[in-house]
């Protein structure tokens, strides 16, 4: 029910500066590629990184972004709180958000969640397959069954996150461990999508499922035009109302 | 994500044929003017009845029906078998289904729901407030705090049905009670919406936000366009995978 | 809160009297390792199997039963009407229900979730890994992190059930697939509990850890012993309620 | 499962130390009645307040207690932040937590919630009646189909707290309004429940169905004994695992 809908990609864009094997495959850097697998017809898209002034996400730019996407790993810390603070409000008033692997550890994810977000983890030789277990859900238009992913940095459960308002992935690990690993939640008036897959040194934002996910998943937190209004504070009773 | 919404209005169509005060409102049926409300530019609207040969419901239609609304109340039992499996089928399919006011007492809503269904009611004097409780759901866009109605039939908890995936709505009603009347599921690759106002003796269709909610279901409730193939039966373990 | 908790394990006991591999691990019958395993303190057990007058389930036996266990696989259609209204209506009373492993295709199952509890599946090989999601759920009291299970057919999603109310374990299998394997339901006044792990060839319901979730799930599928009234139909407005 | 249960009833003890009207209904303090109402056979009970060092929630009295109740209203900010942090470490740890009426705006509820738990409120000559939702559910043993309170505060929707993973009860008030009232989260392996009622003019805790719940609701979050472990950071892959 949106016009055009507008994306900030947030990137830490760290590792891209520092290490030749995530520069094979992110040259211009993560947000570089996730930016282009979104821009199209009804999407307009810009980048932010941590490094620039405010970390790119001044009140204006946050003021024109209807859904904004975080990839984060080694400086959460280096967020500063002011900048989580504003994130958190424009989810409150409506703005997806779509957190991106480590992104889990982030300050505003685990801000939104409530709890500390942890989990297993492991660099090595899995493959991943992430399975559909929410086959009607817009998150999954167009993919198949599952996704595979040839190498994947391992994440598995327990991860500490409140149930999920919808799980529409939980993957297999060849290592013997399972993850929620596609997590819908609502928050305030935004909506927040968890999607596990995208370690630095793995191609994984070029696979074109993954790309797929990704612009449903912009399509499906983007707010409601006119969306409902909240009032809170003190209230007059009903004209008539019996006591 | 969908182009044109092929849309389904099934009403009992009995009440309007025997009752004035019914007629007054409704003199070509209910399911007449929820169409009128529906119809648009992107949503094609056909509609059907109890007493129509498979009542309105064949394989043809269904097979080319992407969201069914259902309003029925007196005669439930006449719904024949063959016809409350085809819709339950297509349900499973990635149907989406809204189920109107008395139709809680539906066949094809018991056999989705899996309970009885049961609840209080009472036809009297009271006014209902349909509170939002889920402001950034995409059923709400448009809609204020809540929906005011001057006078309905009044249901009151406890609804036996499962909880719902979400809730959107909670009536208040005059005499004391409460209901959970906007609530949606996933079933199969189907989405479904009960909707509680729409009693036959007032003119609750007519009421532009009651319409804007329907309309509003209707591109919730629409399948995908591609949707998420399921495979069930036998299966081949992954190639390589260890023992 | 409940003082002593009245069990019927019910069993479809057919494989048990026909196949040499099913006799080894369950000679007295798969209902019987699961009544010994419960059988405790607190905890009175009965069986109950197919083959039985009105498959032992009369309305006498149900009418004494706090938590039904189910296991069945081959013959589900044998299963009568009545019996399968029988326990329906005592879990929207409030009687527990666990449905074992074959289970998922019963009719009594398949009413209660209204899908069609379709799913992948697989005799071979496979190791299970049951890991915990919910760590804090009392189903889950004294379990480790996860259960292995070295031999197990493999069930895979995706699985047509309604999303759980709580998902308690998710199962990895060796061969690539995951499957939500222990999820929570309230349907009426009545918890009900899916299972998976049990396949008849394996001892898998001898394992210390299947049996310690059977009997948490005994206990938590137990009704409350005062449960909270539910009026259905024609109701009275509160008094001196406006209009 | 327990033996016995530790609880803390924390208050801020402020309003009973000012207000005659407060002083008549709780002369010793809120929690001095709600320590009453808890103490019995199976629970024992210590209380806590603001103006104690530490607040009375030492790292020790913490490591004792398996529940906590929390009410607080005028000096949220006075609570400290290592409190606020001791208390939700030992939440994620498995302490149950309930959350009293105006709490609702505590630090330790907006934190665990991840929302800014904003409300509608009106002091004024509203009835209240708490309408059972969930009829199985332990925490409303022994209660009726509603609790009727003749006066109290209204709080209405929108209320904006995550979707509850269970929904208790909701609120009717004379004057129009609902509210989702009795609602049920798991967070780490923290059971928590938010429970409306409690204004402190009125004689809401001395109500026999309010203790009713708060014991119920005790025994419910109270955490199991011997708890799932939950394993983060690295991780070894499964023996013979391929890839």
């Amino acid at each position: 029910m949106n016009s055009r809908i507008r994306v900030t990609v947030w990137n830490e864009f760290r590792h891209e500066q520092r290490n030749p094997k995530v520069q094979e495959h992110y040259p211009q850097g993560i947000h570089a590629v996730i930016a282009g697998a979104l821009a199209g017809e009804d999407v307009d898209v810009r980048t932010a990184t941590l490094d620039e002034p405010e970390h790119g996400l001044t009140a204006e730019v946050l003021g024109q972004t209807d859904v904004l996407l975080w990839w984060g790993h080694l400086a959460h810390d280096e967020v500063r709180d002011e900048v989580v603070e504003r994130v958190y409000d424009r989810v409150m008033e409506g703005m997806g958000l779509i957190v991106l692997h480590s992104g889990h550890f982030s300050r505003i994810f685990k801000r939104l969640m409530g709890t500390t977000c942890d989990l297993k983890w492991r660099e090595g030789n899995d493959r991943e397959r992430l399975w559909v277990v929410s086959p009607g859900h817009p998150i999954v238009e167009g993919v198949g069954e599952y996704i595979q992913l040839e190498h994947e940095e391992m994440y598995g459960e327990h991860f500490d996150i409140p149930a999920p308002d919808t799980l529409v992935f939980i993957s297999w690990f060849t290592g013997g461990e399972v993850f929620r690993s596609g997590a819908c939640y609502e928050r305030g008036r935004g909506k927040i999508f968890y999607f596990r897959p995208g370690h630095e040194t793995h191609p994984t934002y070029h696979h074109p499922d993954v790309q797929r996910v990704l612009r449903n998943a912009v399509h499906w937190a983007a707010p409601t035009v006119r969306s409902t209004p909240r009032a809170f504070g003190h209230a007059q009773p009903l004209e008539g109302a019996g006591s």
